[in-house]
């Protein structure tokens, strides 16, 4: 041990690794930013991050103002969140049809999506432990699961991105604890659908019954307000009972600097000690470090928790993204949720992405996501921007030679 | 495993002893709720917890005002945090002579404190490396150490709870990646004196070349506003050049809910690699799921960080709890720092501690800090609830049969 740390004796072996596994993409990063610099912000089309940068609602902000006028205290409350606070999130998810009867006792408040899927995992995960996770997938679930001594288990999810029930039933061991999905999903954009949640419930109830054992389903959802085209959102943790829903009011609100959201557990979930399990959940947000949820920001997304969130400009984004796409010979699914396009790439991935560069495109390669031959563009950004990346991406198109004939009309149009 | 598991298979065998080894302090929470409810709260002196409740200074509730008025926004920003609030935190701190050149980017803003120390750990800790802690210690050190796999070494104080640099030396075996400190101390009050932290110092740095590999200290100073007597703080992370200091604004500003902290790395540290050490505290605290410290709080503190804070609340109420103990015959040293007094029980400290309960006084236990035949008063709390713990402190006094011949009057007296 003490050899192998002269590298940098200030860094753990273990972290060492994981920094500079990770230098690729903060080496693009850094390249960007020395675009901008080189170029001019306004010359580099940046969608490479999904940093909703846009105003919050009207009541959040108005909300806020008047927490913070009114000056109460505070100072810390039980680990779980305010008692008012969770009941308001319960009935919340109780009204819009999430759950039937799900109670404040049934949450803990986190800080973000990030803080609840840790404090879950904390919680279910012993040592060497698997979770299963389909991709492409959000790279952070990695470190989330390795964080506790778990193990993540990657599966593919079909042409359409849509899960593969059979590919999941398929990596399911002894040592299986839980599957993590992601509706809609990042980067995929992908919507699941009830019929697809509904097959993946009744065989992961028919897999604990064989092994004779708990497998939980792990909902990850920030992004469940951002769908399109009158499409309703089915919440995977409704749909199987033994089940843990994290969100998070980054991206409905654009609050991700303010790290609030919540776990809830299914009220259906079965287990004879409910005390032992949301007391197991509450202590690891506390000796996660987390210790409860900002105060200020818990009673805030509270008091505009019916905020109407209006997703009108992402649609229009979406459009304008897809129809260039479209046009100019890209093979993809428009995006059913979130704020991401990934389509192929059109000649083997690490060109295009060099190509894309020069051409002052700044995208995150779909390797990046597990899905190699892709690339996500997020639509998170100003309109000029999203001008700007549709220019490049015809001249790319073309640069590329992508035929006519390889032009293929989105599913929405 | 799955055996085990049947115990409650929603939740880890690992969580589930974690669970219920606390239980006993839990239990006494509770059994502090059942008293306040049957007797009623005005009859309860709970001096049990640390949670200062108290308004916060005029000048952070106006900058709140003032950011919650200009509706700004509130996305991501770099995960070590914004980089003004990390220049005017480096600023403050060597305006305070608490350093001398440290720079902003060599801060990490952090979720409190204790993101701070698990953010620390997640970077340093390698499985199986050991962390030094004198005892009494503030108990979720050994959480936070086990998150992240390592392990906890106790050493004894000296009887003035000073640090024993002695047992630490002692203590350090080639398994040792850092010393952790606590000044001023939780529970003991006590503030290490600058020449115990140059011991400590010199000590770590003679080791570190005995051993030809880096030994840190890390300083938890959550507390190091609140002190008394005129006396002055000493950081020992500004005494020891490979040094992490781990802040809150919990206890000074009195906001312990908003989790709003940093961790600021010696200027002097030895390292040849700078960019992986803060790039990789960075990347802890994106990985741990904090991702950042909350934005709005970020700004907040940094607008308010020069607010007097008026400590003189403490003071009295010290001042009421020492002249109490010191009365009614307790043994015990005058805590110089932090709203805590920790006298020995004058019986056995369990049957001390069930007397008190049946006085309704509620205190928590030395063995709970690792110091047995001790309990902890918190002066956190109204002046009504101080009123009150002494009176009951001077009768069960009287109940243990505390002889005048034991009565010793404290140091500052």
């Amino acid at each position: 041990m003490a050899d192998s740390r002269s590298r940098d004796a200030a860094v753990s072996d273990r972290m060492h690794t994981m920094f500079h596994r990770g230098s690729a993409i903060r080496q693009m990063f850094e390249e960007g930013l020395r675009l901008k610099e080189q170029y001019g912000a306004d010359q580099v089309a940046d969608v490479s991050l999904g940093n909703p940068d846009f105003a919050p609602p009207v009541t959040f902000n108005r909300a806020l103002h008047i927490m913070a006028r009114e000056q109460r205290r505070h100072c810390y409350m039980p680990n779980a969140g305010y008692p008012e606070v969770r009941d308001t999130v319960a009935r919340h998810l109780n009204r819009k049809g999430l759950f039937e009867d799900l109670r404040g006792e049934q949450i803990v408040m986190t800080c973000g999506a990030a803080g609840a899927l840790n404090v879950v995992f904390k919680t279910i995960l012993d040592p060497g432990d698997e979770v299963i996770v389909p991709r492409p997938y959000f790279v952070e679930y990695r470190f989330y699961v390795d964080n506790h001594g778990g193990r993540l288990v990657l599966v593919e999810t079909q042409d359409t991105f849509d899960l593969d029930v059979d590919a999941i039933e398929a990596a399911i061991t002894e040592r299986t604890r839980a599957v993590l999905v992601n509706s809609p999903n990042n980067p995929s954009g992908r919507l699941y659908p009830q019929s697809t949640l509904e097959a993946l419930s009744a065989m992961l109830l028919r897999k604990e019954r064989a092994l004779g054992r708990r497998l939980f389903l792990i909902s990850d959802e920030p992004y469940r307000e951002v769908i399109y085209d009158g499409r309703r959102f089915v919440s995977p943790a409704a749909v199987y009972p033994n089940s843990f829903m994290c969100y998070s009011w980054s991206k409905a609100f654009s609050i991700s600097g303010e790290r609030i959201g919540y776990l809830a557990v299914n009220p259906a979930l079965r287990t004879d000690d409910w005390t032992t399990l949301m007391g197991a959940l509450a202590m690891s947000n506390r000796i996660l470090g987390f210790v409860n949820a900002p105060a200020l920001m818990q009673r805030t997304v509270a008091a505009a928790i019916d905020a109407e969130v209006d997703l009108r400009h992402y649609a229009a984004k979406r459009e304008r993204i897809c129809a260039t796409l479209a046009e100019a010979g890209y093979r993809f699914r428009a995006p059913e949720g979130t704020f991401y396009a990934f389509p192929e790439t059109p000649e083997p991935e690490a060109d295009f992405i060099d190509r894309a560069k020069r051409h002052l495109l700044l995208v995150t390669p779909g390797s990046a996501f597990g899905r190699e031959g892709h690339f996500r563009i997020s639509f998170a950004c100003s309109d000029a921007t999203v001008a700007l990346a549709c220019r490049k991406l015809m001249t790319l198109a073309e640069a590329c030679g992508l035929p006519p004939s390889k032009r293929r009309v989105p599913a929405h149009v």
